[in-house]
């Protein structure tokens, strides 16, 4: 692709606008770029690659155009990841699986699967649907009644159990569960009594799900845990039964909810937060990594610490607790010294 | 089912009484229920929904009663909970699988497999043996000499590793192991030895361990990692080599114990709790969200942070937190007043 | 084996010297063992358990020498845990599996696979190439164009994606998953847009993956997410996409990297130790378990907290933090005192 081409897709403008003819064959990093790589600089820490770069060409900020060396074509985004990530979809384009059903895969009589690749060890169970495009890797299991939507791909080993359903584009990578059973049960001294898990568990459209993501199915029959459109779950994202993500929402590594927890849109729950069961959190909170999210939230709040408060306050703990102790010593020795110089009327 | 005989069988007393013959379908939650419908109040934060629910009957705690609406039965029962998941299990039977050996699955000749449900891509090794009722969905493995009790469920994926052994009615979820290789290793500055991990794991009888879980081996011969009668084990929980799990403990997810640590029975591991090596806790011992215990504990004690120290301590810790900083910087201000006011004699 | 010989194989001193003809057939814990058994004393929490052990040999410490009891052959070595490592092997050798493909697994045409054994339900796709003495477990898979090198052991279910290599003598445990599609997407507040993940991840020689670990591919093409020789990664791990994992550095369970982190050689994550993103630790660096890292680490540091800072300032800190708030209220108490009989110029 020309690089005149490529500003014109992604709305970028060419700088200096004659290195038009450009051409683009592939992204990669600045610093290991060719001349027909597109690179881009989006995090100041790799800036220093910028100079040396042998990129034909790299998507930079407007304000980083000055940076560009000579011979190297800009393309001015004011968002210049975003223009990468569409970048490095047009130049690397993956085709769509072939369709077709391998003979070594398991597919019910009952079952609808057209226009999808099932793979050899694949398994779709009595009842289930599966959409055009759909890509059952080897091992993937669509279980009894399980319905998924079109396009998707279901990496080796993942999982989407009896009941459950995926939307259109959803990706499970490698050992992502849908509709695991949850932790369901009443506690009692002389043992535990199980709650059978009768509901189901909804993925919306364009979701993507981390290795080994878990979203249990809900408890109570026509209730569904629910995973809102465009949410990202990173690897090892727990969602309990019953609990609902928005759309969009951001979950990294090991973060999760519990048990009929629901955040809203575009929350972001940063690596190993939680949040406790049956809380709302709002729009677009944010909890900060490790954090324990113990009460209701409302939008817009952003949280750390364990158990989570203000992140502001938060801060502001974190920032004093060093020296603390330092000047509690220091008061003591201080007021010991006035002591001594000012002894109470009532010492002997 | 009537819900006198509901009544009669979960030793509930029905209020009034003459509302014996509601019929009773489903189970459900008090926003959704229809007149058939039996739901139930366990969370005060539901109570809400009692007011305007269309459920033919709740289960209450007896102090509840009279917030029961008219037109709605109530079985009144201490606890509430328990009776709920007794009355979903009747109300929504679940069939046993059909015993049968799909011919798609991978059966050793040498193993033993009677009366179990065996679907296609499951694998049971040399030697095993997997007794009646058992349901091994698509993906399951049952390793060589493994034995996997009667009435368990495997759920896609899940492995019972090389003579590891399961008791009976446990169910492991989706990419649940037993008998992982333990993080075994001697470590050295020019690289790590490997300890080879020679013994075993078993789960007891009635234990489900959640989406994920590892459970180790053990490290030596004749030795073996063990999950006691009744325990419950959330996703992503890790039980490291030697470790044991007393019976009907609760462990919840991404909660584990480090190599060879042990826990007694009724203990409870919140979320993300943690317990270092070689430990060991008593008894009831409870553990709050993300603590890492890092010495023995008595049975009955309560433990929160990191390290973790007594519970109710730790709450003073935290309640005291937010404004230490600024008791300490009021204790600053008032103290250079009063040194002010009364000047060292030593200074000039 | 006598027990001459295994001294004369492991480095160790016998003693006493005539004890050289004491066969030892296995190795065993000190408080289960019979006298044909090798134990070990490396923690001295079993110490106790030494006076009454039945073994026929014990590993010990030059300064243990004299606690080991009368008719206990003992064998003297400076690192008795390796010693005892180097022992199981030799006295449990673990037979290389049979080469052989299984009729039910599935081997693509273009595949290269020689020498290895191949359960069935193991996937290897086009072009993949998996080494001799390798053995494919049950659900085992190696994507398309990856690489296996020879005499690895990837157990059921763990999974080498499309073009990810893996070096001589790796042992994926179940759930494993090399190449995984990354957390990669430019977020927006309209919709988070996909970052394709182009690059590979390479696992070499001598690594150990635990149970589910994660190891991401890379982004950018030509790049790849990389653990080094001989490190060890325990249950839950989890290597985002680009980062690096130095060799013999030790991740213990549910630790990580996120995406383009790097750390050195002989690098120590404890437990649930995070590292951010893009940052990068030193050789021989340690975190504390729980620890988040958020800045750079030089070699040799030593880490903890969260965020984490130098390990003895941060056990300052824990050690102060209890009794702090006692001591704030203490100088509060004291200073009205004092105030009291200072009365101000200005009151009243």
């Amino acid at each position: 692709v020309l690089a005149a081409e490529l500003a014109a897709r992604l709305g970028a403008e060419l700088w200096p606008s004659t290195a038009g003819d450009v051409e683009l064959r592939q992204v990669g990093g600045l610093a290991e770029a060719e001349p027909h790589t597109l690179s881009f600089l989006a995090n100041a820490r790799y800036r220093r690659h910028l100079r040396g770069t042998r990129a034909g060409a790299v998507l930079l900020r407007p304000a980083e155009r000055g940076a560009c060396p000579p011979g190297v074509a800009a393309l001015i985004h004011a968002d210049p990841y975003t223009a990468f990530a569409r970048a490095a979809a047009l130049l690397h384009p993956q085709p769509p699986p072939t369709p077709g059903v391998d003979p070594a895969a398991y597919v019910h009589e009952s079952a609808v699967v057209e226009g999808a690749r099932v793979e050899a060890f694949a398994w779709v169970g009595p009842g289930a649907v599966v959409g055009p495009g759909t890509w059952l890797e080897a091992g993937a299991v669509v279980g009894p009644g399980a319905r998924v939507g079109r396009d998707c791909r279901l990496m080796p080993h993942s999982v989407v159990a009896a009941g459950c359903a995926l939307g259109d584009r959803v990706w499970l990578n490698p050992g992502a569960v849908v509709g695991g059973e949850g932790f369901g049960f009443a506690p009692g001294p002389a043992g535990h009594t199980k709650v059978p898990q009768l509901g189901g568990a909804i993925v919306e459209d364009d979701v993507e799900v981390g290795v080994h993501s878990a979203i249990d199915r809900a408890t109570l029959p026509d209730q569904h845990t629910r995973v809102g459109a465009g949410a990202r779950l990173d690897n090892f994202v727990q969602i309990g039964h019953g609990a609902e993500v928005g759309p969009n929402s951001l979950l990294v590594a090991y973060s999760g909810l519990a048990g009929s927890a629901r955040i809203g849109a575009n929350v972001v729950l940063a690596a190993k937060a939680a949040v406790m069961g049956h809380l709302e959190l709002g729009e677009g909170v944010r909890v900060a990594a490790g954090s324990l999210v113990v009460r209701d939230a409302p939008a817009g709040a952003t949280l750390a610490g364990s158990p989570a408060i203000d992140h502001a306050r938060w801060l502001a703990q974190v920032a004093a607790a060093p020296e603390l102790a330092d000047r509690v010593r220091a008061l003591e020795r201080r007021l010991a010294e006035l002591e001594r110089r000012l002894p109470s009327p009532t010492d002997p």
